[in-house]
């Protein structure tokens, strides 16, 4: 029972069988049979557009429907879908919006496998239009005729030449999928192929997404052998949970680049404009992504730089990275811009450094970067020399040659970099070579033949640097098996918050440490009461007042530390009668320390149940400075999490004192985000602070509240 | 006495008169008499580039100096600068290493004014080379020649056509001056000007700068007429407060743009290698030339383009941008990049919002990012109203027309963004207009066309944001005026280290308000001398060991806090007598608080007295979020510096604490830069913490080191 129970909850709601991705996936991308619906003859309509675009290089069988004309430029029309003879794979929407819901009807009643709507004029544009697409939507799925739009730039099979797109030709052909919710995108990025250096296989802009979205094409590009790199650029995400669950399945065996767009206010209001989908919260759709191994970049040229760079070199294995120079400026200022990435730039090897030294002139460096000075006559065997010497050292994880002005004009240099990384790749080294290119008028024949060859030629330093930094490769742990439900805590209060005697049981179920702690519920005396436990304790003693809706206990001055003796505990207890009325005491054994602990969790519409940690108390929500990931995960996540805190270093310890057992913390993080996963009616939890105490640590507070969203 | 000591210790030690600036100046960028010395007629010889380089549009007299040849292209060579009549202005070298010196010898004879030093083969070679290139140096002294040089790629003036540098041919003419400590970064900045966006004025490299380098040239260009903006790419700087004076005193007039390359490790050791220089403090000299009013950027791209955009377009004097597009992507995209670089796409005004309406289409968006849409065929009058609309608003201070693919194809929206641009301007605009670019094939007019007219265009949404984000104006405050120093205190350790009574007696001087203390040196009877302090202030208190080279006391549990009663006083002092011996201890008041403030100064060898500024004891170290500022500084800079941190938000209260008194805080730091940069004796301050108690503050611990360096 449990074991069916974990394999239901994998497969993520509406998510397809593999046999129905890959039978829409042949239709939408490899049709025999397509048909144009709105196929014009007449240059300036967008049917004829279409018809010439598919005449170009589709090899299947191209349909014109049109209402009226029986040829439209020499090919056979048919009225309808329906009465085209035999299926029809995929059928092309280009015909005026009110065309648009018969047309559906029609591919319905014909038994079309996919649909593409590149007609505009739903959802965009307000109640109405959404309500009409909700009617096609509605008449497909009933139909079983997969959808991808409307309101779309179209899909274009790079490699079979098939371009139902907007786009005037095809883009150059490589091993990059495009996902784009951004048509002009689109079309930018098929422009920016033609300046070399990137290439794809499919390109397919979803429009409204009423069917197939990122979800599905990501797991039909997951499995297609002409697929190499997967990028998507987002402005909305339909099912957080379905998506990071087909991008997990996918990044074990092929890179995933994701630029998500309208991450802030103002872009947050555009994107609501002009489609229909609302942003998400941007924080938790990174850290998810990143955490199922996709690769989040931030702008539209770093999502095609990336992905460029990862169809045509090995990821990185690690961070190391050597230069190569004709200028020691420019190499001085790459190391720079390297170590701003994260990425190293080490010192090479002795014995490497003799070796390098034999090739350079003496007032070159052999150190890193390699400076091989101005002395032009010699670049090719500078540049080749040094260069097989450091693919073959396994000192670095990547080489970049920087060919600036004269050695970019040398073809010489050019073919001795090829020959040197091709030799290297056939002996089987997987050192990536990556060109820093600022060539002057003239080297562009050089840098056309660098692209062919494989090696990215990143424009001037800086964009190397941020393009190698993206390709290191990354460890992707795999998720923990989910596990069955566990039942609601009872005791809640109107809204929703848990007695604090309840939330640290939560807590200590979760398996995070709590400072000992008693709930003192004496209303006839109940200053001895808390005497009492503060007894067994022993002082200093916490007593924070438990009142409900007394949510945010700090501000009210509800809690009272440091309480050291039998009239303190009388004050306080006045103090909070006085100020707050009568009521229980939570009495808690007071815990020193110099470093505090958060964690929180909720669970997000989108995503389902998230873990936030932090260290330090106020100093997380002023710096901002967390770690978020889907609940569950293991312990070596946990550990990663650990390290991307940029306050990290207190964790090792600070003026004399002890570091923290990041082990223990490690376990203890995946233990708690296995317990929130398994709590589906918890809506918040916020422990805070868990105090370190030597190596250890224990929360001394805590609030949770229940409800389901 | 005191006026006179002010106004010299302004001046910077060595910095030339304003008198002798024009006549080097002149001398080396508008020579009316030019002597080449190695000239030469054979093609592929240094010489004949030089002499071509020089005769392609060199307006003064070009005199040719070779050992014997007596006309070099057609040109009367001379044997020697002294056989030449009349007065050489500027003597340009290339002959061999091995000619050098004599050339000078010969130049400081004949009187010439500056000389340029191409040759290489000195400091960069090694000490042997430094030794020559020492005795060059000190013959131009004698012989009042300034020089360029040597190691050099020359000295370019573009609007007097005058060529004496290695590069083939001149850069586009604009209003951006260029130092460069990278021959190979001028090259690479002269084939970016020939792609449009960038044009240059002057451009010098100094090579291994053994007499003019970046305070001699950024004071000269400051006055250069044709000089708009300076951007210098520096991999050294010789005087850091002679610089930052310099740099001080241009950027009230016209923008200064830093590179600064060897901030990291690796950078470091190349520079190190390829130049004889060492690369200082990066983190010290990026806070001073901000400062001073410098604007700083990380790779050389950026160093060309945001000085090309401060040359063709006011800076932003907000942060407000408005953003028209035809591609709601693209708008959302570049809002996205545009917030994470601290600027805002604030929403428009309901009645700015209703006219620009009025111009797009319905499922168009007028909030900000405006989405005109793809209605293609109304382009031009809707950017075109949509920018006079907004460049006439007052609502923002930079528009950002988005064109990309269709639009930047259009020469009918390139002519009516231009017309508005300049409508705007006549009209006494201020507000800025930036293209971001994104055109295919067959739109390279319309962007010449727009840079023609002044208004960058910007490749792609990240670099648009990135080059904006750099021209917002900044306020530079100017720094207060020296005052006389202050008397060295007696009673330094070996190592320098005051004694914490005469420390916290400096922590008081410099305006720091301090816990009350009391150093108790009783050796007959110390507990009961504790105990009698501490009863004057009260317990709880802090008890210290004062022990010679005590300095980390915290890790030789030296300090204990929390004392609370006479068996406290004891049980301390009895366990600082065992562990450390017998000695005095320093007795304070202990402070509450719940924020903790560090200030520490320090000497730096390059830019004098530095001030410190952070938050929160260990959490300064572990975050490295400190505000760095040369001493002396104002108030309103002291306001900058608490807004820069990261963790600023702590200032103003968390959980119920009050907020910190922010213009005290300032008050106080300025007065201590005041002293910090009085005490020139000062070799090191940490004032750590500084107890934050309500909303004031008290130090609590304070280390002092004097010395001179």
């Amino acid at each position: 029972m449990t074991d069916s129970m974990t394999t239901d909850s994998m497969l993520a709601p509406g998510s397809a069988s593999a046999t129905d991705t890959a039978d829409w996936g042949a239709a939408l991308f490899d049709p025999p049979r397509l048909a144009l619906i709105g196929a014009s003859g007449k240059t300036g309509k967008l049917g004829a557009l279409f018809m010439r675009n598919l005449l170009d290089g589709y090899r299947g069988e191209l349909i014109p429907i049109h209402p009226s004309d029986e040829t439209i430029l020499d090919r056979r029309a048919y009225a309808s879908v329906s009465a085209v003879p035999g299926h029809v794979d995929l059928a092309v929407i280009v015909a005026p919006e009110t065309a648009v819901l018969s047309a559906i009807e029609d591919c319905a009643a014909a038994g079309v496998t996919a649909a593409v709507i590149v007609t505009g004029g739903f959802a965009e544009t307000g109640p109405a239009g959404k309500a009409r697409q909700d009617r096609i939507a509605a008449v497909a799925r009933a139909g079983n005729v997969r959808l991808i739009g409307p309101n779309c730039f179209g899909v274009i099979n790079v490699h079979t030449q098939l371009n139902a797109s907007l786009g005037l030709g095809l883009p150059e052909a490589g091993g990059v999928s495009l996902f784009t919710q951004s048509g002009a995108y689109g079309m930018a990025a098929f422009s920016r192929s033609r300046e070399g250096g990137v290439g794809f296989a499919k390109v397919v802009a979803p429009g409204n997404k009423i069917d197939l979205g990122e979800t599905e094409i990501v797991s039909y590009l997951g499995e297609d052998p002409d697929t190499r790199v997967i990028a998507l650029l987002l402005e909305s995400i339909a099912d957080g949970a379905a998506f990071v669950d087909a991008v997990a399945r996918v990044t074990p065996r092929k890179p995933v680049v994701v630029l998500k767009t309208g991450r802030h206010g103002a872009a947050q209001r555009a994107a609501a404009s002009h489609t229909d989908a609302l942003a998400g919260d941007y924080r938790i759709a990174a850290a998810a992504l990143r955490q199922a191994g996709a690769r989040i970049v931030d702008d539209g040229l770093a999502l095609l730089d990336v992905a460029a760079a990862l169809d045509s070199q090995p990821p990185l294995r690690g961070r190391r990275v050597a230069i190569i120079s004709n200028s020691g400026g420019t190499g001085v200022e790459l190391a720079d811009l390297l170590e701003e990435a994260a990425l190293e730039v080490p010192r090479l090897s002795d014995d490497l450094q003799a070796r390098i030294r034999a090739w350079i002139p003496a007032y070159g460096s052999p150190a890193n970067p390699v400076d091989v000075t101005t002395d032009w006559p010699r670049f090719a065997d500078m540049y080749g020399s040094s260069l097989r010497a450091l693919l073959g050292s396994g000192e670095v994880d990547a080489v970049v040659p920087v060919l600036l002005q004269r050695s970019a004009l040398m073809p010489e240099v050019t073919e001795r970099v090829i020959a040197e990384t091709r030799a290297a790749r056939d002996a089987g080294s997987d050192c990536a070579v990556h060109a820093c290119w600022v060539g002057p008028e003239g080297s562009e024949a050089n840098r056309r033949r660098l692209l062919s060859a494989g090696i990215p030629c990143h424009p001037w330093a800086a964009r190397t640097a941020r393009t190698l930094a993206a390709t290191v490769a990354r460890a992707v742990h795999p998720r923990p098996a989910p596990q069955p439900p566990l039942p609601e805590p009872a005791g809640a209060d109107a809204d929703g918050w848990l007695a604090p005697d309840a939330a640290f049981a939560c807590v200590a179920a979760a398996g995070i440490p709590c400072a000992p702690w008693r709930l003192v519920d004496a209303p006839e005396a109940p200053i001895a009461a808390v005497i009492e436990a503060a007894g067994e304790f022993g002082y200093p003693v916490v007593v924070k007042a438990v009142r409900p809706a007394l949510v945010h206990k700090s501000e009210a001055r509800a809690v009272r530390t440091g309480v050291a003796s039998d009239d303190d505990v009388r004050d306080v207890l006045l103090d909070f009668e006085r100020r707050l009325g009568p009521g229980p005491a939570l009495v808690q054994k007071q815990i020193g320390g110099s470093l505090e602990l958060v964690i929180g969790a909720k669970r997000d519409p989108q995503f389902g149940p998230v873990v936030v940690f932090g260290l330090g108390g106020v100093w997380v929500e002023a710096l901002d400075d967390v770690a978020i990931r889907l609940a569950p995960f293991g312990e070596e996540e946990a550990h990663a999490m650990l390290a991307e805190l940029r306050a990290a270093k207190l964790l090792d310890g600070a003026r004399g004192r002890a570091p923290v057992d990041r082990d223990a913390l490690a376990r203890m993080l995946a233990a708690a985000s296995r317990w929130i996963a398994r709590a589906p009616w918890l809506a918040e939890l916020d422990v805070n602070p868990i105090i370190v105490d030597g190596a250890g640590f224990r929360a001394v507070d805590a609030r949770v509240r229940v409800g389901t969203p």
